[in-house]
């Protein structure tokens, strides 16, 4: 079986700090491309963080040209507040992919911890753990946002995967 | 009393509809300049529903030129999933008055009330009469988001004022 390659890009949206995660599928093969994040001070005025995240985030569609962007639903938020202020930086990250044709497909947090561990209320270290083996890194990534953020890559690249299969496409 | 001409911008955002409402101090004068709504179809995707709001926002910002802009605060949106879609909708015109260096005022809705009633607790209705009749016009502003628009200008333009005299700014 051969499926064209196939880049995606993770993303976990905060206003502090934007997790980013790019793995490739390639043949029967997913490895690690990318991760990092982009952190905007406190201390800044909200437009001004905004701004940022916008920038820095077209710059890395630029840099690593991924294929399909995936990302958490969000409706299990915490408190309006926080709902807002990440709703905000998701609104900017949206744009960014609008506006360089990247499609977005969004998981649930239970698919995400599903895909990687097989349960769906697996602990945030079982999930770490296993995106280092399955990504056959050295070390769990940092920060915590980008590690979640190539669980959600991962989470995507499985359910691709199967989509491909079931709809006979390679 | 002479204070300098000031233009305000109120804005109500929202997916759906971003109500735009823009005002103008001049001597002691308030006076109406515009209104109107961004309106998005719920049939398209997220992405391109915040590209148009962007691009139709930053085209409301170049032809009125306010000066500053006036948006409630969102601590009180009654649900997690709204106070989402609200915040995206939020952060793409944030980003687009900080690209134009607009700076940006955030009221309560009490406040906003208050401004136009005398009463945190008044009726949209009492509201929208008294944006009428305050601003002199002939009808109550359509749709009701362009109406809260022009409140939350409103309620800029008088802490505005306040500020200049108590500064002394005038």
């Amino acid at each position: 079986m051969e499926v064209g390659r196939l880049r995606i890009l993770g993303v976990d949206p905060g206003y502090g700090i934007v997790g980013i995660g790019i793995i490739e599928i390639s043949g029967n093969r997913i490895s690690h491309v990318f991760h990092g994040a982009i952190e905007t001070s406190k201390d800044l005025p909200r437009g001004k963080r905004l701004k940022q995240i916008h920038e820095e985030f077209l710059r890395i569609l630029e840099k690593f040209s991924p294929d399909e962007c995936a990302m958490e639903t969000l409706f299990f938020v915490k408190n309006v507040t926080t709902a807002i202020g990440v709703g905000e930086a998701r609104g900017v990250i949206l744009l960014a992919l609008e506006e360089k044709g990247v499609p977005v497909f969004e998981y649930a947090p239970n698919e995400v911890k599903i895909s990687l561990t097989g349960y769906g209320r697996a602990s945030k270290r079982q999930v770490q753990e296993n995106v280092k083996r399955f990504l056959g890194l050295s070390e769990i990534p940092r920060p915590d946002d980008a590690a979640d953020a190539l669980a959600i890559a991962w989470c995507h690249a499985l359910q691709s995967r199967m989509r491909r299969v079931t709809h006979g496409k390679d």
